[in-house]
């Protein structure tokens, strides 16, 4: 086996493939990254069993063959060499050789046949969507995945295809997060849970080109991602996700547009008075044409005004601070729209034109106005 | 007391005194950051009893007082306020109320009395030297002081002025480290042992420009570094420092001349073959007109080869790679000049003018020539 590599693009190639690089496990073979270059290119393969990425770089092979390389000490290795052409090597004895320059590095390789390839993918039912809108739903939705394993469904996002719009769910028992997006073409419907690891490492790898399209294949346990030169292969949650339209009202008692930065702004200030693991709420007291938050711990209190266009009721609720600050980090409109029904019940940010809903449940607190 | 900020003057004189503030201790005074407006101007102190560190912020002094803060909180708070000028009042009872634009804080100061301020400065002995050359100066020394406390001098860097010179030396028991300086003026002989934490603190907080000065007061027990508005006073490391010169020698076997990044790059790159606690040395075979670089450990082998020029004998001598790369960093010639004696003896990279001095001990290693 003897291939010649520009620098940069094995660089690359191996920064795509190292997110399905585990940091610890007991097979050593899944801390490799297999380069192949038996099917006349030269492709990256990392798996983590969960998580698999296979990723084409540019190169020339001067005499083919597989061989599996510890990843972390090759991803090291390609970026301290210098800037010239890199010749990877392997004898029969697995020995690897590299020669880069005046350098030279042997190390010793693993069996390709202990490594585990990526599953088959069948190219029937898909949707296309930019680069751009897949890598911003995710950010947009992912931050309210829950964090522990106690409910599998809870750690994924349910991807829903209908007609010509793909609409991402996400929820932790005291959120819901939901993005709508358009797609140029109209497709067969479509539901499946996708791993919450899954979607960062995607939105990590992907360029995010606003031209540039992603495949996404839906299979029967997996869901298969191709862009570029790259396939993201995962497997899928199984399960029927959580009935959210249920929970959704259009009733409303309260409903504010606010300027959404000052709001940030203010309740990201809030957070100074919080220690971590306390649950001190931000108490929003909003009366004819403004609201006033307020935050008291141990360490102090805050208090801070804003004004505000409202229509119906005053209405005084508790939230836990960071909720509606990952909300409203994600939210790209300069003025939102929250409505309240009453402060035991949810509030929710709409997009006028239905792109999003965040739903945040309140938080009890003494002091509640009736 | 009550006193005006523009938000950036008191951010940067927070970031300047938060060096003096430990991140752990048993005196929660120590913690905090004293704001003193009592001598018409406002002054910000930190002191962990071993460093402290003074600056003048500017502001309006409504009401003149004294008062004690926690210094991240602090810190922390002057990031998140919103842009726009912060009003300070502290009441009769303690506590500081903040207020800027609309946002409100109240928290609870600590008293004054409790907080150790600047110990007393004598302007006697001093020596004035560029912002930039200090800093320089501390970065291409500061590596080769000893990171354990079993020899108290060592965690230091020797400061001698004689003339119109400064010379700094640090050393480990390994290596040593000198760097020359010269001053504007000829000033009175003197020799402190500063400590490295100090150094390290001071070169973070200087700007560094080359046309703005530091005047450095040298006294019994203390330095002080003074710049910009600000005063740095650090005890001193008691105790007579090593007789560092009558471990220099001028002699030498061999003496070579070595483009600097290239060996710099080339030595790097064989660490990727070093785990942490692996002790491999790099061994460099000087032979003719060319150096051969390799290092052997249980994950690989690395090879390389330079060329150089040479006066003297062929020799093969091994080092731990970090001590050649921590000395090679920081010196900003295109070439180095590097003396040898026998593979048993320390080598010498000298800079031309005299300007700085590395000497570096050899590690033992099977194979070497005779």
């Amino acid at each position: 086996m003897k291939l010649v590599f520009e620098k940069n693009s094995l660089l690359s190639g191996i920064n795509t493939v190292m997110k399905a690089v585990p940091s610890k496990t007991t097979l050593p073979i899944l801390e490799c990254i297999l380069i192949d270059a038996t099917e006349g290119e030269i492709a990256l393969t990392a798996n983590d069993m969960e998580l698999a990425i296979r990723t084409v770089v540019k190169g020339r092979i001067e005499e083919p063959g597989r061989i599996a390389v510890e990843a972390r000490f090759f991803s090291e290795m390609a970026r301290k060499l210098p800037e010239s052409d890199i010749v990877l090597t392997a004898d029969e004895s697995g020995v690897i050789q590299i020669v880069c320059d005046s350098t030279n590095f042997r190390f010793p390789g693993r069996d390709a046949s202990e490594f585990t390839g990526l599953p088959v993918i069948e190219h029937e039912k898909y949707i296309s969507i930019s680069q751009f809108s897949l890598k911003e739903t995710i950010k947009q939705t992912i931050f309210s995945i829950a964090q522990n394993e106690n409910n599998r469904l809870m750690t994924g996002e349910l991807f829903q295809v209908h007609e010509n719009e793909l609409k991402v769910t996400s929820l932790d028992g005291h959120r819901i997060s939901i993005r709508k997006v358009k797609l140029k073409d109209v497709y067969e419907d479509e539901k499946v849970v996708i791993p919450g690891k899954t979607l960062n490492e995607i939105s990590r790898i992907l360029p995010g080109e606003a031209d540039q399209e992603v495949l996404i294949f839906f299979q029967q346990n997996h869901v298969c991602f191709e862009f570029d030169q790259t396939v993201v292969v995962s497997r899928l949650i199984e399960g029927e996700y959580f009935r959210v339209d249920q929970m959704l009202s259009g009733d409303y008692e309260t409903r504010i547009r606010i300027n959404k930065k000052d709001l940030l702004d203010s309740i990201e200030r809030s957070t100074l008075l919080i220690r971590e693991n306390d649950k001190k709420p931000i108490i929003l007291d909003i009366e004819e044409s403004k609201m006033e938050l307020s935050l008291n711990s141990a360490l102090g209190s805050m208090k801070d005004e804003l004004l505000l266009q409202k229509q119906g009721k005053d209405i005084m609720i508790g939230f836990n601070p960071r909720f509606l600050i990952e909300a409203l980090r994600v939210i790209d409109d300069e003025e939102v729209d929250i409505s309240f029904v009453n402060p035991k019940a949810p509030c929710y940010i709409r997009g006028e034109d239905g792109s999003y809903l965040y739903l945040i449940l309140p938080v009890n607190f003494s002091g509640a106005r009736a």
